[in-house]
């Protein structure tokens, strides 16, 4: 029995992500299910997408990721169950997986057919409920994927915005409660400083490396490139927005020794 | 053992829902409890109503649903077990289930008496706590509702609000998260338009059949008519108010084919 | 095995919450795990601390709580296991078990040590994933504390902000959602009235013993003083923030029957 991880932007104000727990119990008593997020801002797409990323090397292998952030719902968007290296995932064809798919390769995919699964009464506005979560519910119960839709090509999934980048020049994704920004920068080694809308934020390793008020930028738990103010929001404090431009300063190397011999 | 299913407007900033989670794992260690929602607006009876009732279809039969929004906590409104055709129900009585009971008939209700099963001493101020969940808790583990209060006529029940509507002239019941408004307006055949603040609002399958930005009215997932605007909030967009009158437009009917024999 | 009662600051909108929910999945299958709340007002350490102790009583013996509101992760302050005389608490050494150690005497105390229970690598940004989440999994699947850390003196640990007080002045020590002011007073006996802010606010058993807008004091849910107003928010209607002086009014004593034998 897998494990099911669930992260949504359907809020915690409406019953829209607890029905979707109720069918998951219903049909897969005895799958383990473990809510990831479901305040998740509302049809953000690429924040959806880091979400994935960042949890994903702690997930159990094989575990099923449902995640519903879906602005296209009812659409001619395909649902999706996509069969990765280590995962599963069960997810609207938005784009949700496109930073995902860097940790975890996807190796074959298939388009959800509900009628093969739920009958042919499905709501058109809300596919969480009778599309995404029945068939995370049935495939951790242990019904093959070739049972809830049909076979797709892995190249044909929709990818959407920018990539994680090794090199040095690169932007913001999203941002944290904290209003922490999050870039998608991965250096392959600790920089000088970083360059965000005309300031030079100085590379630290955490907040309290600086002193309360000042920006510092440093090595985010998920392994990109961060920029935050110690005690409040770089968000707010720079006016951060999605796709700011951001630069990495390389370290001072050390000159090369003298040889005097 | 029967299932759990919990909602509440004590909101996740403080332990109010937690502790009563805990409550209910110390009693009834073996029941499943499932989160609905706990973010619900503070004290709106109507918006938490139709929550209840748009839960409902999905639920285990036998199920105990814990709905507590309950702005006259330690007044004079009783506690309440429900026992419908389908489900139980511990709530406070002040018309939290005015929708549900459409669909699930309630068959027999006690007041509930915590001097029977929690001893003396309850707050006057957190109920959810001291009464509800420890009620629903024991339901779950099997204690018959006799035990927990006394009998009370289902004819007690306070309703409130608009009832679900089958014909044209209805209003706005409440709004979800995404700022799309729920009508009590349950049509027998999809009509052409909706009319609201003295609009004119198509009809359509979903959100993307129309343009971005476009309102649409719709057969929201609850079965109700549902008014929102592809990619924004009709809510803002319009100004929509709880109440507001809704009306529906009839289809045109083809007119009586001609008889040229 | 013992049950994982978790709260902290890291919100709904991120995976924050959700990984550490999966680590403990992963490190502790059989634990029990109560989510208290996770929507804690970003870094407000009397806040998180009040909530620890509203929880406390409702917890079940021998549990262990995992607090993460963290300011200052990553820097000097020390990461924690508590052992109290009823529970066991995973913590950084901020202050949050400032309250909870007036209901619970700690015992015994350890500095967690990551490198001795994850390896060497953890990230500087988010202990609640790296160093406390994986403690308290580990403590709650039977782990030994001395294995996750060194001992500690109980003496050493941080404490903040106001103590409980059963006397007659006091302060505001935080606010729920509801907008309802709680103060540090726990009376013993009920008083006439509370003074806050220039106002007289009279004290009552609960929100309907006064009419509807009107404000009350009474004896709130954790058996300390709280300032409401009836349908409405304390906090706004009288600008009040943490830390304003309250003071209670005794009761009108008797005067002492005249002896007129």
């Amino acid at each position: 029995m897998k494990t099911i991880y669930f992260l949504s932007d359907f809020g915690n104000g409406d019953v829209y992500a607890g029905v979707c727990r109720a069918i998951i119990a219903n049909k897969a008593p005895e799958a383990k299910l473990i809510d990831l997020a479901h305040d998740l801002p509302v049809g953000e797409i690429t924040h959806a997408a880091y979400q994935v990323y960042a949890a994903l090397p702690y997930l159990k292998t094989d575990g099923v990721i449902l995640a519903v952030v879906d602005p296209g719902v009812g659409g001619d968007r395909r649902g999706l169950i996509v069969r990765g290296n280590r995962y599963w995932y069960v997810v609207p064809d938005n784009g949700l997986l496109s930073l995902a798919m860097e940790l975890d390769t996807p190796i074959e995919a298939w388009e959800l057919d509900p009628a093969k699964y739920v009958g042919k009464s499905t709501s058109a506005t809300f596919h969480g409920r009778d599309v995404f979560a029945p068939a995370a519910a049935l495939l951790a119960a242990g019904f093959p994927a070739s049972q809830l839709g049909h076979k797709v090509s892995v190249d044909s999934l929709i990818r959407i915005g920018p990539k994680i980048v090794r090199g040095f020049e690169g932007e913001i994704l999203t941002f944290d409660r904290f209003g922490n920004a999050i870039t998608n920068l991965r250096p392959k080694e600790k920089p000088e400083a970083v360059h965000v809308v005309g300031r030079r934020i100085p590379f630290a390793r955490t907040f309290s490396d600086v002193p309360y008020g000042k920006a510092l930028a440093y090595l985010g738990s998920s392994g990109l490139v961060e920029i935050a103010v110690h005690g409040g929001s770089a968000q707010e404090a720079f006016r951060l927005l999605p796709g700011a431009a951001v630069s990495l300063q390389a370290p001072e190397k050390e000159p090369p020794p003298l040889i005097t011999d």
